[in-house]
This record gives C-alpha cells, structure tokens and sequence, in this order.
C-alpha cells in the first residue's frame, strides 16, 4: 500500500429537496455567478428550486455551456466575473457545467492565462468559492479537484487538478435525475464505471481495502444501471447510482493504489477529434486496453471478473476473456457501443491520435508509465 | 435511502515517515500543546519523531491520558492553554488521548462547563484547531468529531460530537503500530468491527452503496485482523487495518442509512461500571443485541451472513444462528471474550446498568428508538 496525502472537503448535501439547502451554504452577502449549460434546468424545476433558494441574493447568470466545454467560450464568464465583483461561483448542471466553473473560478484568481493552466500546467494559485447543484450523476466532478476543459481551435482536450478547486458543497438530489435522456444516464454509469477501472484494474499493490471499495461501487453500478434505464423515477436506483457516480472519483478509492489513466487520455484524443460522448469513447478504448494489457494487469483482471461478475472455474485466460466480454456485455447492455466502427471511425483516425498523444509530452499513460502513443495506435487497432 | 448532509475535512497523511509531515501543517507560529498518554511514544519513536518534525516551535506537553479518559483529569490541560496562549492542539496516541484533545480543544472555545457539553447537550460554540498523530487503530476518532469522556465521579461514560472537532489532519503510520501489546490490536479490530455493524446491522432502507461499502470494511477486518496478531510486523496488514478502522467511523457508510448504537450504549455503562476495555465490552454486548432483535434485523443479519460470511443454504433461522456464531467466533479468534461471565460479571449488575441507562434521559436506543432499558437488561440477561 502507497504512502498517500487526502483530503475531500466538499460537503454532499443528499436527497430530495435539498436544493433549498444552498441559502445556507453560499454567504449572505455573495456576488453569485450562476453557470448552466442549456435549457434542461428550466424545463426540470431546479432552477425554479435554485432561484427560490436565492431570492433577495446578488446572482448573475452565465449560460450555454456545452459539453467538452471550449476554453474559448468561458471568456465572457470571466468578463462577468470581473465586471460585477463576482465571489462566489454556483455549477448548476453535470460534469461539463462543473468542469466549467472550476476553470472560471480558478481563472478568476490565478495570474496565468487560462489555457496555460491546462496545457502548461501553470499552477492554480487561488480560486473563487464554488458550490453545486448537480443534475447529471457521471464524472465526480461535484466532489473533486480536477476539470476537462477543450480547446476546439488546437483539437485538445485535457485536464487540470487543484486542491483549490473543491467544490465547497454539492447538491445531490436524486429526482433531479428522473427526467433525464436515458443516454446521458446510461452515459454517465458508463463514466462512473470507468473511473472505479482507471484506479482499480493495474496491479496488485497491497490496497485490499481500496480493492474492496472499488467492487463495492462496480456491483452498485452494475446492477442498479441497468435498473436506472427500465424505471427512470425508481428513487433508491438513482439515489444509490448518483451516491456512486459521485465516490468513484472523489479520490477514496484511488488512496494508496497505483492508477492507470490510459483510457481516458486515448478517449479524450476521441473526443476531441471527432465529438465522441466522452463516456462513449471510454466504452470504445476500455475493452481494448485490457485485451492489450491482459498480462501487465492479470492479476486485477481475474479479481475483477470473480469478485464483480462472479467468473470461477476457468483458466485463467478464459477467465480474462469472460471478463472482458462481460464488461463489453455491460456496456452494450447500456445502450453503449464498444466499437469505433459504431462511431463510423475507421483506421485512418489511428496515426492521427497517436500523433496528437505524442504532441502532449507531458503525458505519461499505464500503471508503469509504459504505454507509448506508438501502443496506443495498437490498442485502438484492437478497438476498430 | 435517506437525506443526509455528510462533510469530512480531515486531511489523512498516510504511510511510513508520515509524521514529518505535521511540520507543514501546524502553522509555523502556531503555540501547541501536545497530548499523550503514558510512555509507549517514548519507546516506540513516535515522539522523537513528533519532536524532530517541530523543532523549534513553542510546543507545551500534557501527558497521562488513560483509557477511558475522565473529565476531572483534564482540567489541567485546560489550565496550560490559558496559561500559555495554545492555540492548537495535537494529539499524539489512540482514541483516549484524541478524545481527551477533542475536548480541550472544544472546552477551551465553549462557555459551557466542559461536564456540561457531554451531560447537557451544550452547544460546542468554537475549537481550537486540532491535529493527530495516531498510534493505535481503533476508534476512528482521528477523523469524526466525536469523543466519548468519562466521569469517574457519576460513573458515566458519555459522547458529544460536533463538526467543529474534526481534525485538521490525521497521521497513519502503520509502522507507529508494529509495536502494540496484541490485546490493544485486537480490541482495536473489534472496535472498528462493531462501529461498522452498529451503522450496518439495522433494516433496510434502500442504501445499497452503503451497505456495500460496509461490507468491504467488515470483510477486510474479518481476514487482515487475524494476520495482524499472527505477523505484527507485516505492513501491508497493519495498513490496511489502520485505514479501514478510520472509514469505519469517519462518517461515510453511515450516510442515508439507519443506525442502532445500543451495543455502545450498554457497553459503555459496563465500562463505566466495570472498567471493561471499550471494545471487549462490545464484543460482550454485540451478539446479545443480535440474538435479542433477531426479528427485527433479520433481513440484514442475513445479509450479513451471506455477504461477509459466505452462509448461504439454510433457513433464515439457521442461517441468522449461523452468522450471530460467526460473529462470536471471530471476537474469540482475536482472543476475545463474549460473555460477562469471562469477566466475572454476574446477574447482579443488570439492575445497576439498567438504572444507570434510565439515568440518561436524552438516550435513544435501537434503528426505531424503541430498545427500552428493560429491554437492555434482557440483553445483559443473553450475554451472561
């Protein structure tokens, strides 16, 4: 087990009618940045619920963000945050909304540009208090440090972590889930799944307790997903699935145990390139990395298919065949595919990710800092 | 699942040499008072330690925390702090001497009477900042804001908990424990062992990640417990019996789920009455608890069973027989005793405990509130 540093302030404030909490969370006397994606707060009641928590507050307002949110499009928030003293930063919204104000709200107080916090990996020096309301259980933003934030005019996708971005507190009401599309809930299991894999399917390292946690939230979102799509207002599935999305990153499991972040890199070169959900790039390039690592991770990958899936009783390669083909079986359950050819993505993408991995040198993919870009092109060979 | 507002602040430094690491975060001007127990820092290297990482800061010293820590022994602590201007407090040792520093701390910022804040209810209305340096896994207290005092006075053992007595941080070094008396170690699992079944063994209530994440604590302490007494010095299974006691108390499987906290509430008054060692009065109490509300908890008793046990093909009520003697078994595996009898406790205390549980007017015992303090002595009666 690794020596580890962790700390997780966000204050969770769980369940139906919560929202109403964030009058209590948010100073009196602060100059509110509301950020919100499209219209989905309006249609749902929560920003009738955010703005009846705020009534008599100083709020203004800042929407549009889309998803894989452009550095470029968050300039006007910035522009509000200095015009009107902006102090406090409200995310109403899901991963990308989140992602956003962390950026706007770090921007807003750290001397570098903003671009230069991601790409050059300039530190966040200060950052504006941030609260959330979220609406969409996936990338466990409400509960972290870190934000991906795109540049469309470079085709760059990457991301940033600062203790200083922690939200203060996050709102997490399950209804507030019940009217969403169903593939952005399946989506956002597949995320949530994803992560609890990127911390968990390496090597053995002696973290059995974060082992253990890591397959307490795989069978969660296992067997609640599935749920979450046939009964879209069963409360305790959505409850228990968005609790789930939320401690897959919040940094818990990932104490003390090495990681490999390799899907996530390759799918974002995905996302940036060709608009892929980023979920589903995941669901694309995950099943693929753990064909072409199936030694370097045997170990974990024959714990994950007993303990998960509960496979017994083969060799040890067919065992990691089940295994693997019960995590596409999950996935495709989901509605998601696991194919670039789903996405009509051929092998002519292949030199241009491995060229775009090669270009951020500060990447280092695998559990050992082993997976070249030249690998990479392999593994998405393996996902065509 | 049910609405919960969970925060936990504590910044957890993990692993070996962590101790060093209190020099970043006590503030450099900050005026401290270490808090210790008897001489076992002295022999073991933690407090060489401690001191090296704050040298040259103004550190005051209170020693002679005992187990069970009674309120009147503290009032000399409170004492230096006025007299020397402490503004934080660390506390070096188990959960006696974080206990006792939570207290200092809370008292030193409260007007309320130090008694009056455990017997009363009063508010704890300010802290002073409080670090720890743990030495023995067991109570979780290195990251909660709870802390159970005595008085040997009135013959009471009572908990107050405020958000305000978080740690700031917390040290775990597994190395800090290779040096243990056994008993201290196996108290310690049993401890965390019962904390996690008291927010566990209830009814259920939809809160299907906690429990998940339950069991992966219980399923942990079940295997690396035994190892611990069998390989003192085996780090891998201090470690993760040093990070699995702190989440079993740090708040987390307890959101959106019932609790029942009658075992501790009747092992205290045994401890308070009898001097029992806390855990070993819980191992006492526990399977008579279970035995009493077999009824009532019988769907997560099977569960239980089930999950941590692997007991599966029977009836419920042999399968509920089963568990409770696997729980029974495992406190004795560690060398633990699970009857009053083995601490020469006769019937002749039920009546004095059952008085003294109707003493305590604000007490609330079982998941629905209704263990009454007949009904305790009719558990007594079981665990004779």
């Amino acid at each position: 087990m690794r020596n580890f540093n962790f700390q997780n302030p966000t204050r969770i404030l769980f369940g139906r009618g919560q929202i109403e909490a964030i009058a209590e969370q948010i100073p009196t006397e602060a100059r509110i940045l509301l950020v919100a994606g499209g219209g989905s707060i309006r249609e749902n009641g929560v920003l009738d619920q955010v703005r009846a928590a705020l009534e008599g507050r100083t709020v203004h307002e800042f929407w549009g963000v889309e998803p894989n949110p452009d550095i470029a499009a968050l300039t006007p928030a910035l522009d509000i945050v200095r015009a009107e003293s902006i102090d406090f930063i409200l995310a109403v919204g899901g991963g990308s909304v989140i992602d956003s104000a962390k950026l706007i709200a770090a921007a807003a107080r750290t001397e570098a540009e903003p671009w230069a916090i991601l790409a050059k990996g300039a530190r966040v020096t200060g950052a504006l208090p941030l609260g959330v309301v979220l609406t969409l259980p996936a990338t466990g933003s409400e509960s972290n440090g870190a934000a991906a934030i795109s540049n469309r005019e470079t085709g760059q996708k990457l991301v940033f972590v600062s203790q200083l971005c922690f939200p203060r507190f996050a709102v997490l009401d399950p209804e507030t889930t019940f009217s969403l599309p169903l593939h952005q809930v399946s989506n956002g299991i597949a995320d949530a799944f994803v992560h609890v894999l990127e911390q968990y399917l390496t090597y053995p390292a002696g973290g059995l307790l974060s082992d253990r946690l890591a397959e307490a939230l795989l069978i969660t979102l296992k067997e609640q997903g599935p749920l979450a799509l046939r009964e879209p207002t069963n409360y305790e599935v959505r409850a228990n699935l968005m609790w789930a999305a939320s401690l897959s990153l919040n940094g818990l499991i990932g104490q003390g145990v090495p990681q490999d972040w390799t899907t996530h890199h390759i799918g974002h070169e995905l996302t940036a390139l060709f608009g892929l959900d980023h979920a589903r790039s995941l669901a694309v390039v995950l099943p693929a990395v753990l064909e072409a690592r199936r030694q370097q991770k045997a170990e974990k990958l024959l714990q994950f298919g007993a303990r998960v899936f509960g496979i017994s009783g083969t060799s040890d390669a067919e065992a990691i065949d089940a295994t693997i083909a019960q995590t596409v079986a999950f996935f495709e359950s989901l509605g998601i595919p696991t194919r670039l050819s789903a996405h009509g993505i051929n092998e002519d993408a292949i030199p241009r990710i491995v060229a775009k991995l090669k270009f951020n040198r500060r990447l280092r993919m695998g559990e050992r800092l082993d997976i070249t870009p030249e690998e990479a092109g392999k593994i998405l060979a393996l996902a065509l």
